[in-house]
């Protein structure tokens, strides 16, 4: 019986991440002080974030970081997720591509992002913390820290973008189950919702918003930090177990991807399974890798984005970060891939595609969802809308392989399942779903209008 | 590190169900005609099942009945699915008990019924057939033979019960995405539905009416068959693939159950963990364990059931089953479990009952959600509302031995999760769930109106 399924034994679960930056040709930019313009020192962040994930985010030497064993007990809970070999794809599209995917969908809360939530809750709770904030968008982060900060036993409160709040009400009862509470953001129970719902009335809300809110109550809260799900270093070196896995585990099938492929939101899923890959490009021993970060035609940072200094968040809370970005004030349209609504890439992933290492494919929803449905009629699991995206990258590559006989080897990253996102299949599957879709000048116009930022004092 | 989850390869994933007809000391009772009283024969359920099917239904002699290759192929998407140390829920109860729990949520359909649907499926196909139909509660079992016959390239048309069809709309959706037909029933689309509506208007549909309309609809379609989620013989064949993995995996984890322990709809989850058990029981090796079916103290068939002969469906279209029964026309109220609220046990573990082989537990509504509430907290896996009746047990047993000290091993079955059973969720946290109960008195009163079923011509 042929293979389809390759799992790790728990002794094999990575005991290290993969730090980047250590291996990074050129490292990337520092963060800078919007209020002074200076580099941000790591002092600077230790109001918002626990010490340790602070030095993580800063680390530019050691390759590896100890994975403490209790994050790493918890990640026997789910872990290793399966490497899958997508025979059942392969057939559905006829090509001679052999495509294999790693399924995150299995964690208890449906996506990889579990991975870095025990990671942060973990150094939280070590330092004392007892309250964490984070914001969510399709609300697979928020469902992941909310069980983080449960099992660890503390309290969690997240901002949840507000037209998936509404959009996809399950998410929300999912996060209450694990104690959370939810407020959709932008809200009235800030001072960054207040003056972004004064300025613009029925703010669907993005990213940016519920990041401004859900910063400015840590900074307000007593003992409480705040938590994020993609971006920062720190998170992405988290996901890497997610490529760490699955280097053993296509070592085990015998092959080596020619294409890595994952969904582009703020990078971590991408760089999650990326990096690991990517340092066989830097070390030589696999140079000619492709690496494909895929993103909405509507939210294009990587594809039309412009590398410059930019906040994380809609209301400037955050420290300037060099990113390719649409602009922090970015509203992108109402997309069912909310996790990839979000203005920019994080600082590694924008120097690493700077430098060419990776490479931006904009997909539009149509695509994404026609893709899904092939995907779920073949493999039997309903993607994330997230998700569908690298599915639809995948299925361009393997139909180019289809023409030109190739045999490729395709490896993308499942980072979550969609059984919560069902309202977007029901839209689709009706018709009414639309494309959405931004041109290079509307981004360049939105990004210039900023100015400088680390001259504006 | 310790072990929370334990596998086996594809080449150790079972190649023989396991039919326990052959070792019963005390065979079923045989299937009656309606119309004549007298024994069914094979040939009667042709029309309706794909024949290899109707001899699985039949044989008594054969203990091991080989997988089909495709189907064990097909079972490598998602088998074997982990067994899993529940350490979490252990020391949320602080009880000294080894608690396990076979996970077979990892389906990509969300549960167990996958494992039987690809099976008929593959008979029906084997057979020429083009369209299948069946009925639903939850959706799990819609879901999982709408999935099936996609993946056969059949056509399937499904009835859900319709009080579930409006509580959790997504599991329509989901069907819907793997292609099949969704109708709420009872229906205007069958004879058997118009007349279940004329009698009882604003009917809130149940298993049995559900099954009438599929009934009909495959009888009325040339070259359909009727497909079926639990109850018969067969259905609960195909799911032994669960015990059979789970006695493997016990064993790699150094133990065997005290307990075995599943929810009880028609009785094909609990038949497919613990057939495989209770057949040490019959050859002596293992006679002490103990298996207990969990079942809602609002249909309580084996708790409270009278053992006789009586239809399958509401409409009184199946053949006459002896089974522990409320009566084919008994109305259960509307608890989120949908999936066992039928009113009847299948014909196997209604004799292994009455023969006191397995034993009945009634679990109110709050008590399974309060369970639920404590695994997703522990465990980090929101369950079906059907497996919460499973694990409520399971803390029950694990609870009594708090008390005792004493160290027994359970082991249950995790029939599905429960991330398309949200709305169940938000009722439960925001106070409105309430609990359901009906009296030994009213099931009797039920039964006795139905008279001796076998004499009414």
């Amino acid at each position: 019986m042929r293979q389809k399924r390759y799992f790790l034994t728990e002794q094999e679960i990575p005991a290290q991440w993969y730090n980047i930056q250590a291996d990074m040709p050129n490292k990337p930019l520092p963060m800078r002080n919007p209020q002074t313009g200076e580099v941000l020192k790591q002092e600077e962040l230790y109001p918002l974030f626990a010490k340790e994930l602070v030095k993580q985010e800063y680390n530019q030497t050691d390759a590896w970081i100890d994975i403490p064993e209790k994050v790493r007990e918890y990640y026997t809970y789910y872990r290793s997720t399966p490497l899958v070999r997508a025979y059942g794809l392969e057939e559905a599209l006829g090509t001679p591509a052999h495509i294999y995917f790693k399924n995150e969908s299995v964690s208890p809360v449906g996506s990889h992002k579990l991975n870095s939530a025990l990671a942060q809750a973990y150094f939280c709770k070590e330092e004392g913390v007892t309250n964490v904030t984070t914001e969510t968008g399709a609300g697979q982060w928020g469902t992941a820290m909310a069980y983080a900060a449960k099992l660890f036993g503390m309290e969690s409160a997240v901002y949840q973008v507000k037209i998936t709040f509404e959009q996809k009400p399950y998410r929300k009862n999912m996060m209450q189950i694990f104690g959370a509470q939810v407020t959709p953001s932008p809200s009235m129970s800030t001072r960054a919702g207040k003056d972004i719902l004064t300025q613009f009335p029925n703010h669907n809300g993005s990213l940016g918003t519920a990041i401004s809110e859900a910063v400015e109550l840590a900074r307000m809260t007593p003992n409480c930090k705040y938590t994020l799900g993609s971006t920062l270093n720190f998170v992405s070196l988290h996901q890497t177990v997610i490529g760490l896995e699955a280097e053993k585990q296509m070592e085990m099938a015998g092959e080596y991807p020619d294409y890595v492929i994952a969904c582009f939101g703020g990078g971590s899923n991408f760089s999650g399974l990326a990096f690991p890959f990517m340092r066989h490009v830097f070390d030589g021993t696999h140079k000619d890798t492709v690496f494909l970060a895929a993103e909405p035609t509507s939210c294009p940072k990587l594809t039309k984005g412009i590398f410059t200094y930019d906040y994380g968040d809609e209301a400037g809370y955050t420290p300037l970060i060099p990113m390719y970005t649409l602009g922090h004030d970015f509203r992108p349209s109402n997309i069912h891939a909310g996790g990839l609504r979000y203005h920019g890439a994080g600082s590694v992933v924008s120097q690493l595609a700077k430098d060419g290492y990776m490479k931006g494919v904009d997909i539009n929803q149509l695509e994404s969802f026609e893709a899904a449905m092939t995907f779920a009629n073949s493999e039997g699991i309903v993607p994330a809308p997230e998700s569908a995206h690298a599915i639809a990258t995948a299925i361009r590559v393997a139909n180019e392989c289809k023409k030109t006989g190739e045999k490729k080897v395709i490896l993308f990253n499942l980072s979550g399942h969609g059984m919560i996102d069902m309202p977007s299949y029901q839209q689709y599957l009706s018709g009414s779903l639309q494309n959405a879709h931004i041109s290079s000048d509307e981004v360049r116009k939105n990004v210039e209008a900023m100015g400088d930022l680390t001259k504006r004092k």
